[in-house]
């Protein structure tokens, strides 16, 4: 079964090469926090952006379209030992979309400007959902993350 | 631009018609919190799951398989008004594209038992991510869903 999706806009980042975001200060919780971009999304979907802007926050579906192969096993950027893939968020995964949630500054018709951007510019933009109280999780468990992250 | 994905894994729910999902009681912030259900992964990808386990939440990207359109506005079943379908988590969209965060309960092999189901039975698996403090946001504004969730 192929399941096939085409991109609904770009991703307008500060970041235009891989290696700018892979960098040990953005490990932190809130690196990502101050950096701002655009969700440019295309004219055809434009309608569909309505009433976003009133969510603080929201959930930006992407394509890690730099990303070529997966291993099922890797070395996260943070650790020293092999994990299985599915428990960190590499790029190089099986299907290779990213998720990130960011914060809403404003919209200007077609274009939502956001911060709390780690896409690199030019990342093809898959869907957007809004963030809401049953996305705020309590009592974590962060596995192999854990005490690694400040 | 068309990007190609393939299912990893399949659901296994108790719900069995999307009928069975869409009715009020569910509606609640914790609504689904209670149904479990197994995110049965395909053996190819089985060594991916190493270390998940040790997270108390996963996020699970899935296909919303029974989605065949979408209109850029539509109502809610929370809401009298048209919204912006990129406002709400309808499966009607532009990429039927479907995210739940849901908690783990255990692991065996190539199965994951875990609560917070709101698929249906079928659902094609498309990624696996940890739930990390990056996706936990604080002072969130809630737009068109303010004072329509319990």
């Amino acid at each position: 079964m192929e399941l096939k999706y085409r991109p609904i806009g770009v991703v307008n980042s500060p970041f235009k090469r891989i290696k700018e975001i892979q960098i040990r200060k953005y490990t932190k919780v809130d690196g990502f926090d101050l950096i701002q971009g655009e969700l440019e999304i295309f004219k055809e979907f434009e309608d569909g952006l309505k009433d976003t802007e009133g969510f603080s926050h929201l959930m930006v579906l992407f394509a890690f379209y730099k990303s070529k192969s997966y291993r099922l096993h890797i070395k996260p950027l943070l650790d020293k030992k092999l994990r299985g893939i599915f428990s960190t968020r590499s790029p190089h995964r099986p299907n290779p979309i990213g998720l990130t949630i960011v914060k809403v500054i404003e919209r200007r018709r077609n274009i939502l400007k956001v911060s709390g951007v780690d896409m690199i510019d030019g990342t093809p933009i898959l869907d957007i959902k809004p963030y809401t109280l049953r996305d705020k999780k309590s009592s974590l468990e962060l596995g192999w993350l854990k005490d690694k992250i400040e």
